[in-house]
């Protein structure tokens, strides 16, 4: 079933309206009277809607129910990656979002080769807000993941401490595994996953995470690249929190 | 520490030598008397080594011991993989064996849009097998996956039903999911990993699997792209199996 996302104040009410881009995308799917649609606020709220009218620039939906998305995870996690090289940022995005992630947070590291300066920033963020939107909307998720951006390493550990599992990943770490980070916490809801950029963390920004709060963890025993690591995690979280 | 992979003849002995693309990688990391490296045949087995003798063309080294590879994954999956649209499969290859997997085989299914003529397949499996053979330098393995092309989705079922846990992924099961179908075979070794492309797999194809003694697996609630489900599969699997 087709679906779109609005703002929540456009999604009150017992008849909505798409327009703009959402109309433009009703056409293309060439949508008629009596088709049955989804329509979210991209905050995990979600209306079954039938169209009414098809008019040039606005589709008219009459809201049958109303509820909860039902594909939305149990369990938070924030994705907590340093800024990598090219287009691996949009990449871990795109996936992550469809892996059910809650935020995905991008933060300069000690080894980070490329940063975005300021200037481009807010472009950026424009841009890989809709890359989450749009795989939100392909995956079927009632939620569009926030993309973030922090300015420093230390901010990026304070944010992740937040989360009561908050686990980093370390490719020098062999004794604890992040089944074992799991299993010390049962019942967790919320889950910050922290990984490092192409030339990995420095051994003090480690011993920072640890002094921080954060459970520092092993993948196994081949090496991820930057932009595997974070998706194996999330991945492997979404699974052992039940959801498939 | 580098790591170069060689034919397995070629590490027989106490005194081994590299030569052609592998001397030139060695070139280039400036490797240099007394240096350690590690040599693997790509079959599981490798030897930690010193370098001897850097000269034009050729890297000698002493095996200081010999053992089999403790980066490979105790659990054999076989990821199959109907084929996908552009280069996908290319990064599902190079994903999939950093992850670990023991094998990737494409196939085709209904709905595959794009399928690689009989001609080009030849240079093509070469491609993606040196794509294979890269990223388990890069991730430390001491296996090559082997790459594989089946030439039709029976032979596809027939070949991954061999697995003491074939799992195929369809995105409208929602009964059986991962967790349980491993949980009914405690203690597997071998898994095989089954996905659609991107159109997905046909009602009747999924009814064949089931025939075959494929469990039809949900991998969520969420709808994954045909390159992120495999991936997904293959990292909770992993996780599953104990591997981190």
């Amino acid at each position: 079933m087709a679906r779109f996302f609005v703002d929540s104040k456009d999604m009150e009410g017992s008849f909505l309206v798409l327009t703009g881009e959402n109309a433009a995308h009703g056409k293309v799917l060439r949508l008629k009277n009596g088709d049955e649609v989804t329509v979210c606020d991209g905050q995990g709220q979600e209306c079954r809607c039938r169209v009414s009218d098809v008019s040039p620039g606005q589709i008219s939906l009459v809201v049958s129910s109303r509820e909860a998305s039902r594909s939305e995870a149990q369990v938070q996690v924030r994705v907590f990656m340093a800024f990598p090289k090219a287009d691996k940022l949009e990449h871990v995005i795109q996936k992550a979002t469809e892996l059910g992630a809650y935020e995905i947070v991008a933060f300069p590291s000690a080894r980070c080769v490329s940063r975005p300066d300021e200037k481009a920033l807010g472009k950026k963020l424009e841009r890989w807000q809709k890359i989450a939107a749009s795989a939100a909307e392909q995956s079927g998720r009632g939620r569009i993941p926030r993309v973030t951006v922090l300015p420093g390493y230390r901010e990026a550990l304070k944010e992740a401490a937040q989360a009561e599992l908050p686990i980093l990943f370390y490719e020098n770490e062999d004794a604890c595994t992040l089944s074992m980070a799991l299993a010390a916490r049962p019942g967790f809801r919320t889950v910050s996953l922290m990984t490092g950029p192409e030339g990995g963390l420095e051994r003090e920004e480690v011993a920072q995470a640890a002094a921080a709060g954060l459970r520092v963890c092993t993948l196994g025993r081949r090496i991820l690249r930057c932009e595997t690591a974070p998706l194996c995690a999330l991945s492997a979280v979404m699974y052992a929190a039940g959801e498939f």
